[in-house]
């Protein structure tokens, strides 16, 4: 048998976070499929951005596939009627997507599954997050193991698991951690409302998030502001 | 406080199984919101079946998501190039579609976020079925369980129910239980190869099950054969 290398699936939004995890799982030996999805989000500067760091990063296919959140509605991300809020809200706040990570790792489950891997990475944050029940570890896992009952490839013996490097990070260990590994954070767009530059508002939650982590760790924001 | 109806989302597929939970659904008194997905699958008529059924039985609203799972590929019913097996095959058949109920159920989730719902029936059946693995109950209880971590409502201490009906059914008894309900099954397409007209091969695994349904429930088949 000739020796395989490893193989996973990155989930790549095009923001900060997403593309840590490709380089963190490149640097771990992984040969990488990229998934974006445009779900009708806003802010399409995240695509862009997706695309352009897949494209740098060779990754061995980068797929982005277009489900319509927006016919669902119920988030600022997906309805513009829904502004989005400029100042940090309690609770959940309008941005979630409902079942947003749900949906996401369910397709790249699919995909994992048609190329048989049986590796996931993605990266959710529960520390410097927005509130979203769906980046904390305890939703990881129950995916995790509804993923191996509910695929051919769990049924057979073969274990999926979620790597998520990142979730107990706060945003600056992201950011150090990134530049550790020689990232360039100008490729990506966190903010929900960039404009077709992928120029960043500076007042979104995802905003004040990047900034205070480029703060915290004491390195200069490379990101470009609209104003 | 008024007294508020229940209400439900229907996975409706447009086949026998998910016709039969819209009856059952609304004989338990639910409000039932119809949710079908386009998903590239080759049998379209399936989907013309899942329009006239929501409107026949007067669902409160019909969405028909639109997501293409041909980009990933891997199943005879979303790839033309793998052609519908035309005797039963041992294993989990080419049919099967990586995924999708995983699939299917994170975007009814999302769906019952946005409506405020927390019951969600489904059609799956785990004993005249095609051995496709989340249509088993253990799936079924481990998605519940990760859909109660995954979202806001699971957060806030509402719970999610998924409805399975019929998960533990024969076939026949399935179609017993409709015909008590008064269900018209020519309405549905089971075919994996329906022709245009919704004209059903009567050799596929879903033809075939369907079939032995009938014969073994002593019922007429009003299934309009191809030939």
């Amino acid at each position: 048998m000739t020796h395989m290398p490893k193989k996973a699936i990155v989930l790549l939004s095009g923001g900060l976070d997403s593309l840590t995890v490709l380089a963190l799982a490149q640097r771990q030996g992984f040969e990488c499929y990229a998934l974006s999805v445009d779900y009708g989000q806003r802010h399409t500067a995240e695509l862009q951005a997706a695309a352009l760091i897949a494209t740098k990063y060779r990754v061995v296919e980068h797929k982005i596939i277009k489900i319509d959140l927006g016919a669902i509605g119920g988030s600022a991300l997906t309805d513009t009627n829904i502004a989005i809020p400029d100042a940090i809200q309690s609770g959940i706040p309008v941005t979630y997507v409902p079942a947003r990570n749900t949906l996401f790792l369910a397709l790249a489950l699919g995909w994992a599954e048609v190329l048989g891997l049986r590796d996931i990475f993605i990266g959710v944050n529960a520390v410097d997050y927005s509130g979203y029940p769906d980046c904390r570890p305890e939703f990881i896992q129950a995916f995790q193991k509804m993923a191996n009952l509910a695929t051919k490839a769990g049924v057979e013996g073969g274990r999926f698991t979620l790597h998520t490097p990142l979730i107990l990070l706060s945003k600056a260990e992201i950011i150090k951690q990134g530049i550790d590994l020689g990232v360039d954070y100008r490729l990506t767009v966190s903010c929900y409302a960039a404009d077709r530059d992928g120029r960043a508002c500076g007042i979104c939650d995802a905003c004040r998030l990047r900034k205070k982590g480029f703060t915290q760790a004491a390195l200069p924001d490379p990101t470009q502001y609209q104003q």
